[in-house]
Protein backbone atom coordinates (compact mmCIF):
# COMPACT_ATOMS: atom_id res chain seq x y z
CA UNK A 1 0.00 0.00 0.00
CA UNK A 2 1.45 3.52 -0.58
CA UNK A 3 0.70 5.02 2.35
CA UNK A 4 2.54 2.63 4.42
CA UNK A 5 5.11 2.92 1.74
CA UNK A 6 5.23 6.78 2.21
CA UNK A 7 4.98 6.52 5.95
CA UNK A 8 8.20 3.95 6.06
CA UNK A 9 10.31 6.41 4.13
CA UNK A 10 9.36 9.38 6.06
CA UNK A 11 10.41 7.32 9.16
CA UNK A 12 13.36 6.07 7.24
CA UNK A 13 14.71 9.72 6.58
CA UNK A 14 13.23 10.98 9.76
CA UNK A 15 15.66 8.07 11.37
CA UNK A 16 19.03 9.12 9.41
CA UNK A 17 18.88 12.82 10.44
CA UNK A 18 18.21 11.53 13.84
CA UNK A 19 21.59 9.59 13.66
CA UNK A 20 23.56 12.65 12.58
CA UNK A 21 21.83 14.86 15.35
CA UNK A 22 23.03 11.84 17.42
CA UNK A 23 26.82 12.21 16.12
CA UNK A 24 26.32 15.83 16.20
CA UNK A 25 25.39 15.68 19.93
CA UNK A 26 28.29 13.15 20.81
CA UNK A 27 31.18 15.31 19.30
CA UNK A 28 30.20 17.55 21.49
CA UNK A 29 29.84 16.05 24.34
CA UNK A 30 26.25 16.46 25.29
CA UNK A 31 23.90 14.36 26.73
CA UNK A 32 20.03 14.70 25.38
CA UNK A 33 16.98 13.81 26.88
CA UNK A 34 13.55 14.01 25.11
CA UNK A 35 10.73 14.99 27.13
CA UNK A 36 7.55 13.15 26.23
CA UNK A 37 3.85 13.26 27.62
CA UNK A 38 0.38 14.24 27.81
CA UNK A 39 -0.58 17.77 27.45
CA UNK A 40 -0.61 19.24 31.16
CA UNK A 41 1.19 16.73 32.74
CA UNK A 42 4.31 18.91 33.38
CA UNK A 43 6.85 18.87 31.34
CA UNK A 44 8.03 22.57 31.71
CA UNK A 45 7.16 22.79 35.24
CA UNK A 46 9.48 19.78 35.20
CA UNK A 47 12.56 21.65 32.95
CA UNK A 48 12.29 24.95 35.20
CA UNK A 49 12.57 22.91 38.70
CA UNK A 50 15.35 21.60 36.99
CA UNK A 51 17.48 23.91 35.89
CA UNK A 52 17.10 25.60 40.01
CA UNK A 53 18.19 22.81 41.00
CA UNK A 54 21.07 22.56 38.61
CA UNK A 55 21.87 26.19 38.41
CA UNK A 56 25.88 26.59 37.98
CA UNK A 57 26.39 23.21 38.08
CA UNK A 58 25.50 22.09 34.89
CA UNK A 59 25.12 24.12 31.33
CA UNK A 60 21.72 23.09 30.14
CA UNK A 61 20.17 23.88 26.18
CA UNK A 62 16.24 23.58 25.60
CA UNK A 63 14.15 22.95 22.57
CA UNK A 64 10.70 23.74 22.84
CA UNK A 65 8.26 21.99 21.15
CA UNK A 66 5.16 23.27 20.68
CA UNK A 67 1.87 22.93 18.37
CA UNK A 68 1.56 26.65 18.93
CA UNK A 69 2.83 29.63 21.26
CA UNK A 70 6.23 30.17 22.69
CA UNK A 71 4.75 30.76 25.99
CA UNK A 72 7.15 27.52 27.02
CA UNK A 73 9.92 28.69 25.82
CA UNK A 74 9.03 32.54 27.33
CA UNK A 75 8.85 30.34 30.75
CA UNK A 76 12.14 28.71 30.19
CA UNK A 77 14.28 31.80 29.16
CA UNK A 78 13.25 33.23 32.76
CA UNK A 79 16.16 30.79 33.80
CA UNK A 80 19.35 32.41 31.81
CA UNK A 81 19.77 29.54 29.56
CA UNK A 82 19.74 29.22 26.11
CA UNK A 83 16.50 28.12 24.38
CA UNK A 84 15.17 27.82 21.28
CA UNK A 85 11.58 27.28 20.47
CA UNK A 86 10.10 24.94 17.60
CA UNK A 87 6.66 25.89 16.57
CA UNK A 88 5.09 22.58 14.44
CA UNK A 89 1.97 24.51 13.35
CA UNK A 90 -0.57 21.72 13.97
CA UNK A 91 1.82 18.97 13.51
CA UNK A 92 1.92 16.66 16.91
CA UNK A 93 4.88 15.37 17.13
CA UNK A 94 8.37 16.74 16.72
CA UNK A 95 10.85 15.47 13.91
CA UNK A 96 14.65 15.23 13.71
CA UNK A 97 14.95 17.82 11.21
CA UNK A 98 13.38 20.59 13.48
CA UNK A 99 15.90 19.59 15.87
CA UNK A 100 18.65 20.21 13.34
CA UNK A 101 17.41 23.21 12.60
CA UNK A 102 16.72 24.16 16.87
CA UNK A 103 20.60 23.06 17.09
CA UNK A 104 22.08 24.73 14.35
CA UNK A 105 21.03 28.38 16.72
CA UNK A 106 22.64 26.88 19.24
CA UNK A 107 26.73 27.43 20.40
CA UNK A 108 26.77 23.47 21.19
CA UNK A 109 30.38 23.75 23.15
CA UNK A 110 28.83 25.59 25.88
CA UNK A 111 26.11 23.01 26.48
CA UNK A 112 26.52 19.92 28.72
CA UNK A 113 23.10 18.76 28.65
CA UNK A 114 20.20 19.32 26.11
CA UNK A 115 16.53 19.05 27.10
CA UNK A 116 13.61 18.75 24.57
CA UNK A 117 10.46 19.33 25.46
CA UNK A 118 8.25 17.24 22.40
CA UNK A 119 4.73 18.14 21.63
CA UNK A 120 2.45 17.16 24.77
CA UNK A 121 1.27 13.89 23.10
CA UNK A 122 1.09 10.55 24.69
CA UNK A 123 0.83 8.58 21.44
CA UNK A 124 2.85 10.31 18.32
CA UNK A 125 6.16 11.22 19.32
CA UNK A 126 6.96 7.13 20.66
CA UNK A 127 7.84 6.69 17.21
CA UNK A 128 10.04 9.67 16.12
CA UNK A 129 13.99 9.17 16.78
CA UNK A 130 15.16 12.92 17.50
CA UNK A 131 18.76 12.04 17.93
CA UNK A 132 18.34 12.24 21.32
CA UNK A 133 20.27 9.38 24.63
CA UNK A 134 17.00 8.62 26.02
CA UNK A 135 13.38 9.30 25.97
CA UNK A 136 11.86 10.58 29.54
CA UNK A 137 8.16 10.21 29.77
CA UNK A 138 6.89 11.98 32.47
CA UNK A 139 3.38 10.78 34.10
CA UNK A 140 1.03 12.80 35.91
CA UNK A 141 -0.68 11.13 38.93
CA UNK A 142 -3.93 13.20 37.56
CA UNK A 143 -4.09 11.06 34.51
CA UNK A 144 -4.49 7.83 36.72
CA UNK A 145 -2.55 4.74 37.06
CA UNK A 146 -4.11 2.72 33.55
CA UNK A 147 -2.18 5.00 31.44
CA UNK A 148 1.08 2.92 30.93
CA UNK A 149 -1.51 0.17 30.11
CA UNK A 150 -3.56 2.05 27.44
CA UNK A 151 -0.59 3.99 25.80
CA UNK A 152 2.24 1.46 26.00
CA UNK A 153 4.06 2.39 23.40
CA UNK A 154 5.77 5.71 25.19
CA UNK A 155 6.53 3.58 28.12
CA UNK A 156 7.95 0.90 26.25
CA UNK A 157 9.99 3.76 24.21
CA UNK A 158 11.21 5.42 27.26
CA UNK A 159 14.10 4.45 29.27
CA UNK A 160 12.47 6.97 32.48
CA UNK A 161 9.67 7.49 34.13
CA UNK A 162 9.29 10.98 36.30
CA UNK A 163 6.06 10.21 37.82
CA UNK A 164 4.90 13.92 38.33
CA UNK A 165 2.55 15.83 40.87
CA UNK A 166 2.51 13.16 43.34
CA UNK A 167 1.22 15.91 46.15
CA UNK A 168 -1.76 15.23 44.52
CA UNK A 169 -1.98 11.51 45.21
CA UNK A 170 -4.35 12.27 48.25
CA UNK A 171 -7.12 14.18 45.84
CA UNK A 172 -7.08 12.00 42.95
CA UNK A 173 -7.89 8.33 42.39
CA UNK A 174 -4.16 7.03 41.80
CA UNK A 175 -2.86 4.30 43.42
CA UNK A 176 0.69 5.17 42.77
CA UNK A 177 2.41 1.37 43.28
CA UNK A 178 -0.25 0.12 40.51
CA UNK A 179 1.11 2.71 38.39
CA UNK A 180 4.64 1.72 38.84
CA UNK A 181 3.75 -2.07 37.77
CA UNK A 182 1.78 -1.15 35.35
CA UNK A 183 4.43 0.91 34.01
CA UNK A 184 7.29 -1.92 34.66
CA UNK A 185 4.90 -4.75 33.32
CA UNK A 186 5.20 -2.41 29.81
CA UNK A 187 8.84 -1.78 30.49
CA UNK A 188 10.95 -3.78 33.08
CA UNK A 189 13.61 -1.35 32.58
CA UNK A 190 12.18 1.50 33.19
CA UNK A 191 14.42 3.81 35.97
CA UNK A 192 11.47 5.83 37.76
CA UNK A 193 11.43 9.28 39.90
CA UNK A 194 8.54 10.23 42.13
CA UNK A 195 8.55 13.80 41.86
CA UNK A 196 6.34 16.95 42.82
CA UNK A 197 7.56 20.48 41.54
CA UNK A 198 4.81 22.15 43.65
CA UNK A 199 6.65 20.76 46.74
CA UNK A 200 10.40 19.53 45.62
CA UNK A 201 9.52 15.86 46.32
CA UNK A 202 12.10 14.12 44.31
CA UNK A 203 13.87 16.87 42.12
CA UNK A 204 17.01 16.57 43.68
CA UNK A 205 17.12 12.54 42.82
CA UNK A 206 16.29 13.35 39.37
CA UNK A 207 18.17 16.43 38.43
CA UNK A 208 21.16 14.72 40.35
CA UNK A 209 20.60 11.45 38.25
CA UNK A 210 20.66 14.21 35.20
CA UNK A 211 23.95 15.46 35.75
CA UNK A 212 25.67 12.20 36.60
CA UNK A 213 24.37 10.89 33.22
CA UNK A 214 25.39 14.12 31.80
CA UNK A 215 28.92 13.76 33.15
CA UNK A 216 29.40 10.07 31.11
CA UNK A 217 30.25 10.51 27.52
CA UNK A 218 27.44 9.68 25.77
CA UNK A 219 27.45 6.20 23.93
CA UNK A 220 27.48 7.55 20.52
CA UNK A 221 30.78 8.87 21.09
CA UNK B 1 4.33 16.22 -2.83
CA UNK B 2 2.97 12.79 -2.52
CA UNK B 3 2.70 12.37 0.97
CA UNK B 4 0.05 16.06 1.19
CA UNK B 5 -1.41 14.41 -1.15
CA UNK B 6 -2.62 10.72 -0.22
CA UNK B 7 -3.09 12.35 3.53
CA UNK B 8 -5.89 14.82 1.46
CA UNK B 9 -6.85 11.26 0.06
CA UNK B 10 -6.98 9.64 3.50
CA UNK B 11 -9.02 12.64 4.80
CA UNK B 12 -11.44 12.92 1.89
CA UNK B 13 -12.31 8.83 2.02
CA UNK B 14 -12.61 9.46 5.88
CA UNK B 15 -14.78 12.46 5.21
CA UNK B 16 -17.10 10.64 2.97
CA UNK B 17 -17.62 7.82 5.50
CA UNK B 18 -18.68 10.51 8.22
CA UNK B 19 -21.11 11.64 6.33
CA UNK B 20 -22.74 8.11 5.28
CA UNK B 21 -22.05 7.70 9.11
CA UNK B 22 -24.02 10.85 9.84
CA UNK B 23 -26.65 10.08 7.68
CA UNK B 24 -27.19 6.59 9.13
CA UNK B 25 -27.78 8.17 12.85
CA UNK B 26 -29.90 10.61 11.37
CA UNK B 27 -31.89 8.01 10.15
CA UNK B 28 -32.10 6.61 13.48
CA UNK B 29 -32.48 9.89 15.51
CA UNK B 30 -29.34 9.67 17.20
CA UNK B 31 -27.46 12.63 18.66
CA UNK B 32 -23.97 11.44 18.69
CA UNK B 33 -21.06 13.60 20.77
CA UNK B 34 -17.57 12.54 20.23
CA UNK B 35 -15.47 13.58 23.53
CA UNK B 36 -11.43 14.28 22.46
CA UNK B 37 -8.99 15.31 24.99
CA UNK B 38 -5.44 14.76 27.34
CA UNK B 39 -5.28 11.43 28.23
CA UNK B 40 -6.46 10.59 31.58
CA UNK B 41 -8.64 14.76 31.59
CA UNK B 42 -11.41 11.85 32.51
CA UNK B 43 -13.29 11.44 28.93
CA UNK B 44 -14.25 7.82 30.78
CA UNK B 45 -15.22 9.26 34.16
CA UNK B 46 -17.36 12.07 32.77
CA UNK B 47 -19.47 9.01 30.79
CA UNK B 48 -19.53 7.27 34.17
CA UNK B 49 -21.32 10.05 35.69
CA UNK B 50 -23.19 10.95 33.05
CA UNK B 51 -24.59 7.36 32.70
CA UNK B 52 -25.92 7.56 36.21
CA UNK B 53 -27.40 10.91 36.08
CA UNK B 54 -29.54 10.30 32.81
CA UNK B 55 -30.62 6.29 33.79
CA UNK B 56 -33.41 5.82 33.08
CA UNK B 57 -34.28 8.88 31.32
CA UNK B 58 -32.15 8.38 27.51
CA UNK B 59 -30.94 5.62 26.28
CA UNK B 60 -27.46 6.00 25.67
CA UNK B 61 -24.47 3.58 23.56
CA UNK B 62 -20.81 4.14 24.13
CA UNK B 63 -17.86 3.79 21.56
CA UNK B 64 -14.73 3.55 23.63
CA UNK B 65 -11.62 4.20 21.24
CA UNK B 66 -8.23 3.09 22.50
CA UNK B 67 -5.15 2.21 21.33
CA UNK B 68 -4.77 -0.47 23.52
CA UNK B 69 -7.21 -2.88 26.14
CA UNK B 70 -10.94 -2.60 26.67
CA UNK B 71 -10.16 -1.49 30.35
CA UNK B 72 -12.60 1.49 29.34
CA UNK B 73 -15.26 -0.32 28.14
CA UNK B 74 -14.79 -2.43 30.92
CA UNK B 75 -15.78 0.46 33.30
CA UNK B 76 -18.87 2.05 31.40
CA UNK B 77 -20.67 -1.42 30.91
CA UNK B 78 -20.91 -1.81 34.09
CA UNK B 79 -24.07 0.66 33.90
CA UNK B 80 -25.86 -1.60 31.98
CA UNK B 81 -25.86 0.05 28.33
CA UNK B 82 -23.99 -1.28 24.87
CA UNK B 83 -20.23 -0.47 24.90
CA UNK B 84 -18.44 -1.30 21.65
CA UNK B 85 -14.46 -1.40 22.13
CA UNK B 86 -12.20 -0.38 19.35
CA UNK B 87 -8.50 -0.71 19.62
CA UNK B 88 -6.75 1.56 17.43
CA UNK B 89 -3.56 -1.08 17.95
CA UNK B 90 -1.25 2.26 18.49
CA UNK B 91 -3.29 4.73 16.02
CA UNK B 92 -3.52 7.99 17.79
CA UNK B 93 -7.22 8.80 16.55
CA UNK B 94 -10.74 7.61 15.62
CA UNK B 95 -11.49 7.57 11.52
CA UNK B 96 -15.23 7.53 10.64
CA UNK B 97 -14.31 3.60 9.12
CA UNK B 98 -13.82 2.38 12.43
CA UNK B 99 -16.74 4.22 13.70
CA UNK B 100 -19.02 2.50 11.27
CA UNK B 101 -17.77 -0.43 11.78
CA UNK B 102 -18.86 0.01 16.10
CA UNK B 103 -22.33 0.88 14.52
CA UNK B 104 -23.04 -2.16 12.86
CA UNK B 105 -22.38 -3.88 16.47
CA UNK B 106 -25.11 -1.64 17.44
CA UNK B 107 -29.28 -2.00 17.88
CA UNK B 108 -29.58 1.74 16.54
CA UNK B 109 -33.39 1.44 16.88
CA UNK B 110 -33.07 1.36 20.59
CA UNK B 111 -30.41 4.66 20.63
CA UNK B 112 -31.19 8.00 21.69
CA UNK B 113 -27.45 9.61 22.20
CA UNK B 114 -24.01 7.80 20.83
CA UNK B 115 -21.03 8.77 23.37
CA UNK B 116 -17.89 8.53 21.16
CA UNK B 117 -14.81 8.31 23.40
CA UNK B 118 -12.23 9.01 21.23
CA UNK B 119 -8.25 8.41 21.97
CA UNK B 120 -6.69 10.39 24.52
CA UNK B 121 -5.26 12.83 22.36
CA UNK B 122 -5.21 16.95 22.28
CA UNK B 123 -3.79 17.13 18.54
CA UNK B 124 -4.79 14.08 16.00
CA UNK B 125 -8.48 13.63 16.54
CA UNK B 126 -9.05 17.45 15.66
CA UNK B 127 -9.02 17.11 12.15
CA UNK B 128 -11.01 13.51 11.59
CA UNK B 129 -14.67 14.01 11.14
CA UNK B 130 -16.63 10.69 12.74
CA UNK B 131 -20.04 11.51 11.73
CA UNK B 132 -20.97 13.21 15.32
CA UNK B 133 -23.22 15.88 15.75
CA UNK B 134 -20.59 17.89 17.38
CA UNK B 135 -17.17 17.57 19.29
CA UNK B 136 -17.21 18.24 23.05
CA UNK B 137 -13.36 18.73 24.20
CA UNK B 138 -12.73 18.01 28.14
CA UNK B 139 -9.86 19.76 29.90
CA UNK B 140 -8.91 19.29 33.14
CA UNK B 141 -7.91 21.90 35.42
CA UNK B 142 -4.69 20.16 36.15
CA UNK B 143 -3.88 20.36 32.49
CA UNK B 144 -3.39 23.84 32.76
CA UNK B 145 -5.48 27.27 32.11
CA UNK B 146 -2.75 28.00 29.25
CA UNK B 147 -4.19 24.72 27.00
CA UNK B 148 -6.30 26.53 24.88
CA UNK B 149 -3.78 28.12 23.15
CA UNK B 150 -1.30 25.88 23.23
CA UNK B 151 -3.77 23.47 21.46
CA UNK B 152 -5.93 25.39 19.50
CA UNK B 153 -7.32 23.10 16.83
CA UNK B 154 -9.12 21.08 18.99
CA UNK B 155 -11.01 24.33 20.97
CA UNK B 156 -11.67 25.27 16.72
CA UNK B 157 -13.66 22.20 16.43
CA UNK B 158 -15.22 21.41 19.51
CA UNK B 159 -18.67 23.15 20.27
CA UNK B 160 -18.60 22.10 24.03
CA UNK B 161 -15.91 22.50 26.60
CA UNK B 162 -16.63 20.65 29.45
CA UNK B 163 -13.70 21.52 32.20
CA UNK B 164 -13.26 18.89 34.33
CA UNK B 165 -11.73 18.09 37.53
CA UNK B 166 -12.58 21.51 39.45
CA UNK B 167 -12.27 19.74 43.17
CA UNK B 168 -8.50 20.15 42.70
CA UNK B 169 -8.76 23.96 41.63
CA UNK B 170 -7.54 24.38 45.33
CA UNK B 171 -4.19 22.05 44.29
CA UNK B 172 -3.32 23.35 41.24
CA UNK B 173 -1.97 25.86 39.40
CA UNK B 174 -4.60 26.95 37.04
CA UNK B 175 -7.20 30.14 36.65
CA UNK B 176 -10.58 28.80 35.68
CA UNK B 177 -11.37 32.47 35.12
CA UNK B 178 -8.26 32.51 32.45
CA UNK B 179 -8.78 29.09 31.18
CA UNK B 180 -12.18 29.90 29.99
CA UNK B 181 -11.35 33.14 28.73
CA UNK B 182 -8.12 31.53 26.24
CA UNK B 183 -10.58 28.85 25.20
CA UNK B 184 -13.06 31.84 24.02
CA UNK B 185 -10.56 33.40 22.50
CA UNK B 186 -9.88 30.46 20.09
CA UNK B 187 -13.40 29.63 19.95
CA UNK B 188 -15.78 32.19 20.81
CA UNK B 189 -18.64 30.14 20.30
CA UNK B 190 -17.77 27.06 22.97
CA UNK B 191 -20.61 26.04 25.63
CA UNK B 192 -18.63 25.69 28.97
CA UNK B 193 -19.87 23.50 31.71
CA UNK B 194 -17.60 23.12 34.79
CA UNK B 195 -17.80 19.70 36.40
CA UNK B 196 -16.18 17.61 39.07
CA UNK B 197 -16.87 13.61 38.76
CA UNK B 198 -15.97 13.69 42.26
CA UNK B 199 -18.14 16.01 43.96
CA UNK B 200 -20.76 15.69 41.60
CA UNK B 201 -20.67 19.54 40.18
CA UNK B 202 -21.72 20.50 36.94
CA UNK B 203 -23.22 16.68 35.71
CA UNK B 204 -26.48 17.58 36.38
CA UNK B 205 -26.28 20.71 33.97
CA UNK B 206 -24.02 18.83 31.25
CA UNK B 207 -26.47 15.70 31.51
CA UNK B 208 -29.04 17.65 31.11
CA UNK B 209 -28.02 19.85 28.30
CA UNK B 210 -26.93 16.00 26.49
CA UNK B 211 -30.31 14.64 27.19
CA UNK B 212 -32.29 18.27 25.55
CA UNK B 213 -29.89 18.01 22.77
CA UNK B 214 -30.68 14.15 22.32
CA UNK B 215 -34.39 14.95 22.38
CA UNK B 216 -33.80 17.66 19.53
CA UNK B 217 -33.90 16.17 15.80
CA UNK B 218 -30.51 16.02 14.20
CA UNK B 219 -29.09 18.64 11.60
CA UNK B 220 -28.26 16.03 9.14
CA UNK B 221 -32.59 15.07 9.01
Amino acid sequence: MSVITIERKVLEKNDAIAQSNRALLARHDIFAVNLVSSPGAGKTSLIESTLQHLAGRLRVAVVEGDVQTDLDAQRVARYQVPVVQIVTNGACHLEAQLVRDALSNLALDQVDCLIVENVGNLVCPAGFDLGEAMKVAILSVTEGDDKPLKYPAMFQHAAVLVVSKVDLLPYVQCDLARLKANALQVNPELRIFETSCTTGAGIPEWSNWLASASARPPRGA
